[in-house]
């Protein structure tokens, strides 16, 4: 397959990357990283993106930007972060790609654990990543020519405890590389409208 | 109590000001009708709405708009539509009712059946469904005083059946005053962090 990964060069990115660079070609793609820059909140930048990637089975975000703050400091304009950037920025990709991908393709979209579990300070994570599990559950439905759609919903990863730890006292953290198997069964397996949780 | 119920002039809204309006004084508000007035997307007219409303109990939101289209024809503005209108409407309610609400209170806001069980030219829906659950999930953990919130998410609604019908083929419609027992069990109970589904 030709696989287009968004945020390649992140912690994630890379171990999604070492998986599935194993069997199949990976276009790297990122925002100041990645053979192809983008900005996933211009659909603009989006539509140009694939231009230049040409024909594609699966494309892979492991992208996205969301605010952390205590909910008294929250502020509408906090919320939008995530909201433009790891929500519409990955859903800009599955619009624009809905008419490009190969029959048979695949998108996988990067959750959280905190739309499950939430954590003090995660409110704009826990929204934006719920909201990412219910848009996917409805593209599925509405996807044409056999293309298909899920949300990998990791824990927080290990090689991110030397920064996220004080924030996720009690949590097992998950090896980028085990939440990287995730993604390999979302694009080299069949389902559609699934929300993998990687724990 | 005094509860400030938005949306009080729509379908569900009048539900439940009859059921809450039983044993509690109710306060209406809403976009072009109830006593007080509010555009719920503009965090300046929501905090005039709580200055005019003064000491609250309870805030119910029936509030919120949506577009529908099939995927193919979504374009980020159209997701915009239920992100600043029935997400960050609701949202905004909670920011700026987290300092004014009197200690213990709650706030209830709508989800809907969408945010599971997806439709066709629904996935507005179902994103902004989903992100209002994560959202409640989250904010409950942080509102301090004392203060709960619940989402409770009805299916459609019986007497929304001679527009929706079409759209809503198999699910069985909820009454009203059933949906309304849910607002009930979030305001007059102790529960937070939770979602009602009315099926």
């Amino acid at each position: 397959m030709r696989i287009l990964l968004i945020g390649a060069h992140g912690t994630l990115g890379q171990a999604v990357a070492a998986e599935l660079g194993q069997r199949h070609e990976i276009i790297t793609a990122g925002r100041n990283s990645g053979t192809l820059r983008v900005n996933l909140a211009d659909m603009a930048s989006v539509e140009a993106l694939y231009d230049a990637a040409g024909p594609l089975d699966a494309v892979v975000s492991a992208a996205g930007n969301v605010h952390f703050a205590p909910l008294a400091d929250f502020r509408p304009e906090h919320y939008r972060v995530g909201l433009d950037d790891k929500l519409m920025g990955q859903v800009n990709l599955v619009l624009a790609g809905q008419r490009r991908l190969n029959d048979g393709g695949s998108f996988t979209l990067t959750g959280g654990v905190l739309a499950d579990e939430p954590i003090v300070a995660g409110s704009g994570a826990s929204m934006v990543n719920a909201a990412l599990e219910g848009f996917a559950r409805a593209a599925a439905i509405e996807l044409p020519r056999g293309l298909r759609i899920n949300v990998v919903s990791p824990g927080v990863l290990v090689e991110s405890m030397p920064v996220y730890a004080p924030f996720f006292r009690g949590f097992e953290p998950v090896p980028a590389a085990r939440a990287a198997l995730a993604f390999s069964k979302s694009v080299e397996g069949a389902h559609s409208g699934q929300v993998y949780r990687v724990k």
